[in-house]
């Protein structure tokens, strides 16, 4: 695959800052195999196939050639182990591999991740063909947008009006970064009522309203408990129906579970990483509370195909364009993971055909 | 209540045509008690209140005054049958009545149905207050909106990609009546992916693109073979993830099987009345189609708070304003009634305050 | 009604205790409004009765007379709040009152509690006509079998093989007091493949094992590392596929998540009066977990006739005649009080009828 | 694998019969391979093994060696189509082999059904160890018990009381072969409150009262509306909550429609071959009983690991030693078949150890 764009994620940072010991997916933690070439949300055009990867690459039966653009699923699974057969769509191999991250550019093929000019597939990836007219700055946002099939998941949670996720609801997304975007704007999508956003960002809070949010509140501005009240008071004092925890903080979480009404459903995708331990009190956060909680990590592989249509279809409503908010050369690597890191940010890529 | 509008609705059309003999709600068919003022999805204005009524009468506890504009459930219930204590909201009460229906006029209060100037409401009917900036015109919807909880209802049938209602999918309604039309309002409202609509009207069937459907088949025009063959080639050859049956034709039930992916859920609401026998194959269309099918009569109580928020949430993107395609005076519910009937029309009204 | 038997409840040693704000079933801490007759676990024979209760007052609808066995649901609800119009047969109102609990014995007609020889019933209590041949020694675990409809809840988020309940599951059944032990039987009897019971008392979980469970793990006995490793090893590595919490401790919901698979299913009930915080890790103990959390009070109107139909149904194959360990006269109050809290009890009844 | 015992199954008739147009889990009618060795319900002993086979061969990954009993799931996936990327468990494979009907004996290894002394067991089979101490007469079950799964199917579609599967049902069961059989069990393992059975043998009927039924009814000395009319009076006049249809039969499938309940739920197993068309009305049969209806064909690879377990769990309670009632030698094939027709057979076995 000729590269395109790849994006910058979470994970990555985590490598950039030295911190190497990581969830690659899998229970065990891992030193990173060193050297390796960063880069899992990759989007690039097919430069060279095999007639059998032509034939049955795609995830889809799709047919592909040299010329076609393709994104796919960075993680590899071994399709043996118990999650495997268990799991339906969702990546929770206890074996998986992941570009960008597991695998080491010491021995060849050497090409398995995305800041690069070429980048090497092997047989046993999840291939997407991603649709005509489709941008690669839209495209790059495959894997998160898969990610937003979280909300198909609440649904199975669900019965009418008290529980789970339905049509006209209240709902809280606690961070406003690309994936707490990309729920506002799927939340939006699926008919949500309302919709509250938090960030301390006052630009992304911005685009968060231009992804459907109808209400915006600052962390760094408001205390805890005036969220808390804004809330309640926008649901006539009984609470949101569902609250979207997307950001890494364990704090945080205690405080999305004051916004939920008796019986709220709560997802939890915001602590990917470990930072730190914070105090509940079972009785009235979980039982009281009546709480139907899911924790979510990772994305099935079979969202990228939804992910890709809805991003089509609903290009028109969203701004999707606008979500890579900065692309650098690869030799600028260093002022792309700074930008990343900003709140002036959104999605960064690596685009390895600027200068 | 001082009437603003009043809908007709299919039952009225079986009334009008002397056949009498209904369900209104129950299993036992029933006469209707003649006389009776017909008219059942009802819009208005309080007029008049008593102390307990302004207080506690409205479903969300909200207060109410004279001058509030406000809709109602139009069945009432018994609340203690076995289904008023079992099931969730829908209104299958053993021992409902209905306004416009099930209430003879013959006795006092005598004004039982929405055909007229003024309304009584029972303290034991489920009344909303419409939101503020919400008209008559769209507020006369609340009843039918109501019943598109029917998707909410789907979902919570529904596992990740394969199974029920999930953001992009593809979707047929089969009958573009208003009821169908609604539904396919909601059904984009709620994320699907491509949104396939049948009717024998073409009036209807651009109104139905109006509200979210992208691709549409006119019954007159083709035949069941053609539309089947369609709907496949429109899904790569699998079928429809999901069908809404929205015609009370027995034989567009079976059609709409046909359509279906293995493992498609279906959801039958247009037999609402029994036109005669159809033949099916257990084999073909339930066992080896794996199909999931939920027959659904009626609407929930809890859906008419949803669905005036969602009318209201979404009049800038769907014509909810153009629903209503004819009012008439009281004096010409003759014509009115013929109106009704025609594929011309969408929801036609009675408004009392016509000359 | 005449008293036959009354059960002695976790709240009634906190009101005996003088630990007399409480929750009452809603929202708000109450004083308890003494003077008050405790008791709310009741059940006892029809001594007289209106023509109109005689007629419609029992659950569904069969005819009440003088001496038929009956038994109730301690709350009343009003029917109007909220949650009365949206959850499902739980008693979740906002409005909430419960004998034994929060009706006072100072004004007419005093005998709202079942620790007494007569018992005063509302017309708007559920009652339950108790099965011919049930023996009041079970009839009065109505109660607490009902709440094991949590379990049918658990059903609702299930999917095959991965998540919630499943038949061949292996559950882990935290704290075995008479909650927990109606816990293991019911898990028992659908269909579990592997039930693991936790209590402090020997005696405790001798009676577990009579109830169903496999295996028991005396926590008195053993740490937690070493009762999370036996799970471990239970379960070939992978941990419990369900949780169930049934103690009032915060320390063992922590080491419940713990115990559980990636993806499990975990019901928090024990935790119903708050006994402090606790620390957890939202990024390993949720998020990583992908945990599929429930939190839970009081039990559904709907669960009793259920509740008493199993009773009767299974009487051969659990010890439910056993589940009584003591009976006190009304005027030994304070000794059953005592043996209810030791750990050689099981349920603590109070009899008007001994001596 | 050196076979101990192979069931004779329905398709197994059809084949002998020379109806050799069958669905062989796929959507296309394929001729029958002449010449093939049927049985494809097969229990036997590991005789020779690949190093790799031992090692990652077993569904669950445990080690594998000459001398263990194992059982197989006789369809082999493709893993690469639509349906193999997107429904759980189940084989709806597009291109699906299976083992008895699909492979041909007129080339190597030639040994591709069970009705033989040894069987060759490709490396892409779904392979199961059987628990110690389970006999080959119970381990030949494990393919018709893995159709049980569809129960736990039947869970997902269920909230508390009205819908679904629900601990304290009415079950109705027709059709009470060895599918009907193990569905009684399974559903009685399941905590059902009331299951009544069907069927033409008094035979089957007396053996499925000890599966668990509580009422048999015998449909050779009734009339359907004899039928109907006792399960409405077992249900006090409302209907069975779930009734298993599980009778190749189509009239038999409308009247369990009629047995339901309003908002019952129904599966549809029976017809897994084509018998001819039925008349429904679809007013009646489906919109107005609100049903909740799932068809179903085949069975999970998940499935069997459960199924073994349970098997072995509830020897004591069931008699699964019983269900093989005849035995016959591979030169005996005919007699066999005669007596797999026959309603005096429960499962008829091949067995080649016979003389």
């Amino acid at each position: 695959m000729e590269m395109e764009m790849s994006g910058i994620c979470g994970t990555d940072k985590h490598t950039y800052q030295g911190e190497t010991k990581q969830y690659a997916g899998t229970p065990a933690e891992t030193d990173t195999p060193f050297p390796i070439i960063q880069g899992h949300e990759n989007v690039g055009i097919v430069s060279e196939i095999t007639p059998k990867a032509a034939e049955s690459l795609e995830f889809y039966g799709r047919p592909l050639k040299v010329g076609d653009r393709i994104t796919m699923c960075p993680d590899v699974v071994c399709g043996q182990c118990y999650e495997c057969k268990h799991v339906m769509g969702y990546v929770w191999c206890q074996n998986s591999e992941c570009y960008g991250n597991s695998y080491t550019s010491a021995v060849a093929p050497h090409l398995m991740g995305g800041w690069a000019e070429q980048m090497y597939i092997r047989p046993d990836t999840f291939v997407y063909k991603v649709p005509t007219g489709l941008s690669p700055r839209v495209a790059v946002l495959a894997e998160l947008m898969a990610c937003t099939a979280s909300l198909d998941k609440l649904k199975e949670f669900s019965s009418y009006a008290i529980e789970g996720f339905n049509s006209g609801d209240t709902v809280v997304v606690i961070g406003s970064g690309p994936l707490g975007l990309l729920h506002i704007a799927k939340t939006d999508m699926m008919g949500a009522g309302q919709i509250i956003a938090t960030d301390l960002s006052e630009h992304r809070l911005a685009f968060a309203k231009r992804c459907g949010a109808d209400i915006t509140l600052n962390v760094s501005q408001t205390s805890p408990e005036e969220r808390i009240a804004q809330v309640m008071e926008l649901t006539r004092g009984r609470g949101a129906d569902v609250v979207l925890h997307m950001a890494n903080t364990p704090a945080s979480f205690v405080e999305g579970i004051e916004m939920l009404k008796r019986g709220g459903m709560m997802l939890e995708m915001g602590n990917f990483a470990d930072t730190g331990d914070v105090s509940m009190n079972i009785h009235r956060h979980i039982c009281s509370k009546n709480i139907r909680l899911i924790g979510l990590t990772n994305h099935p592989s079979t969202g990228y195909g939804p992910a890709l249509d809805l991003l089509q279809r609903y290009a028109d409503r969203y701004p999707f364009e606008e979500f890579v908010s900065h692309e650098y050369a690869l030799s600028d690597v260093d002022a792309a993971m700074q930008m990343s890191m900003s709140p002036q940010s959104l999605k960064v890529v690596m685009n390895p055909h600027l200068p």
